[in-house]
């Protein structure tokens, strides 16, 4: 028998980068100066204004490629941001690992208040044990159903149709640190935003790993978007 | 005990059209004779031309809203066209109805052949008529699962994480006339496509319905598309 | 000798329009009701909700035609808005019609301040006067040696490119109402504005025409934008 | 007295470059073998498969940032590419240096045909020079008009808006690869091309410049590129 995977984490692995700091301020510098813009200036200065002021398409050159490991109801939000380039694996052609999202043990799971208003809270040691075991026989359940039927030769992108939205999938992904802060300033929590969001807790936690490779990457820019309020450009 | 609901179609309603072939000849023609665009003159050829040699431009200015109502692995494959506009009802909101996808005795799920080669072939009824039991079983328990989460105060956004890709979700959808070219091209089966595609079955009657109300409302765009091979401009 | 004529002005003319403030309610409402988003309900509430905190997407099915008709220099600014639809005339395929552009009598002319902190004010009318008579000199100028170029057969895409950026040229634009309030709220002067910004006058003075159209067609829409200090959602 | 200078060359200088041919690959493979797909394999008849087939995202992987200095009218032709990343010069910020584009001695400037089926050919080399003679006058007349209304204190937005469009400019670039081929299939001029595409000769030359340097970078996509009809996958 199959055994199944269960995980509380995702992989948010960083492929490749191109531009920094110095870039968008070469790129901004165009405007003002024209093609001499690859002499070097004071940076920090340059990047805060361009984000405070929105200007925001010199933070286009900063380009980054990641491989993302996430549950497909964290992809079903991830894809809603267009100006990215993505490739996943698909069900279609492949048979789908067992590999499955449980809460972790941090995670408020209990919803109390009413619609538009309610906070999340962390539920009793007892119940989260209970919704782990409940969460994880569905999975064993239905990966088990999934290979049945593909054992008997149904296609697989049929085969797969009741699959639960807690499997892993796996995705190139490629931003511009413009659309990355838009991604950020929607899909994490932080106290300081502008503009208050209120993401889904497991989508949050890859873009706080997206965020960690972006600020060790663009220090300068970063910074300058944190220092604004977490508006996107 | 909730009533669950099985479906094997899907709903594509037309909700608003802007724009229609003489649109994108006036469109084009303000290329040639600027802002005396407006006279009108023979359509036909012009938008044959366009299409042709792919001047795909003229084509944005048709535009339509649908909603459309569809399992989410067929969401899942719409939303990578990320050049139109999507609003989607969401499960960390509200609770999904009961409602799932079931293949129709016409769709065949029988896989054969190699990785890149298969065909689907219609199986037999005793082996449909097993497989939509199997499917319709799987569905039961993983929303009757999912109210009792509801029902212990699990939050939606959590409770859902077990839903099978087959539940059906609505959203609505705005696109311009050279998108939906694209996505007609790429998501929809025809013997005369100069490109052939291969998409997922359910997918292609999503395509089919919307094209339908696009040969309605803007004929000599679609004739175009069509004498044409299909070929988005 | 042909007539050149000049104008202060820019012709900004509504061609059609698909949604409206209630069109964006429903497309807010599905994600919390599904498809029963069509019931009607309070609107200016939600609306100012979605906008206050940046729901922007429903805002993307209300859409707009425009003929509008200015300057090289404005288009130039114009078609870096990425997400909109575009047809302009071509200087390749017709010949330009003598029409140009001249500041109006308000149109502040002179800088003062240094790079990066100027503003502009009303010249002395005998430099007004001054300023206006060098420019009609020069497309006096020009247009005549443009004249006669094609009339010695030179191609129109050559004999073009000593044409002045003040001359006029017609397009085509199409925006959904979240470019729109994009273009908006970079391309107009408001001082009410949460990021002010400092669009050269000309292309302002088209904006404020778009946005008229625009509010008198989605009353609660631009009522929401105004009073949010005019950010983009 | 300010010298201006003639130039009939267009400047693309690569910046940087991320992702190259295995990239590709990579991207390609997650869809059928998930998070293993950094493994490598035989790459050219894969990304020939997807070249033919008009798999398109994987190419948007590769991506290129280019400074590129041509005249105005090129860059009002290159800005209609909406997927692709800018930051140009700005005449409000800088006074505009006197450089101007003339036509080469190869480029044929004769117009022989009627509307839709003309052709360009080489002048008599007596108009050419005449030609040559003519719009360099036209230069040294406005740029001296330019600078004497900058020497006034006329604000630089207004001063240059006699500006002609042959004057050059400068600006960062970021495209995709896939942006990058849609942008050589319709700007670029070869005989082999499946859908033939008829670029104005300027905007060509940047083009084969581009794809120089494409070439050299990802030469297993380029050769499928070109292998394929030069049709935008």
């Amino acid at each position: 028998m199959t055994e199944v995977l269960f995980r509380s984490d995702f992989t948010v692995s960083l492929v490749d980068v191109m531009g920094n700091d110095e870039r968008v301020c070469q790129a901004a510098r165009v405007s003002t100066v024209g093609a001499q813009s690859l002499d070097t200036g004071e940076s920090g200065g340059l990047i805060n204004f361009l984000m405070k002021n929105r200007h925001g398409s010199p933070f286009e050159h900063i380009l980054m490629t990641w491989m993302i490991t996430a549950p497909i109801f964290v992809w079903r939000e991830y894809m809603r941001h267009r100006i990215a380039s993505y490739n996943e694996q698909s069900a279609r052609y492949m048979q789908l690992e067992p590999v499955f999202y449980v809460p972790g043990p941090d995670r408020a799971f209990i919803q109390e208040g009413k619609p538009g208003h309610y906070t999340f809270v962390q539920g009793p040691v007892e119940d989260y044990t209970w919704l782990v075991a409940d969460i994880q026989e569905d999975c064993h359940y239905l990966y088990s159903k999934y290979e049945r039927r593909i054992g008997r030769g149904i296609a697989k992108e049929v085969a797969r149709i009741t699959l639960p939205l807690n499997i892993y999938s796996s995705a190139y992904v490629t931003m511009n640190s413009r659309g990355l802060m838009n991604f950020l300033s929607l899909r994490t929590k932080h106290e300081d935003s502008m503009f208050p969001s209120y993401p889904q807790h497991e989508i949050s936690v890859v873009g706080d790993q997206m965020e960690e490779s972006f600020a060790h990457h663009s220090p300068l820019v970063h910074d300058a978007f944190v220092n604004n309020g977490r508006v996107c450009p």
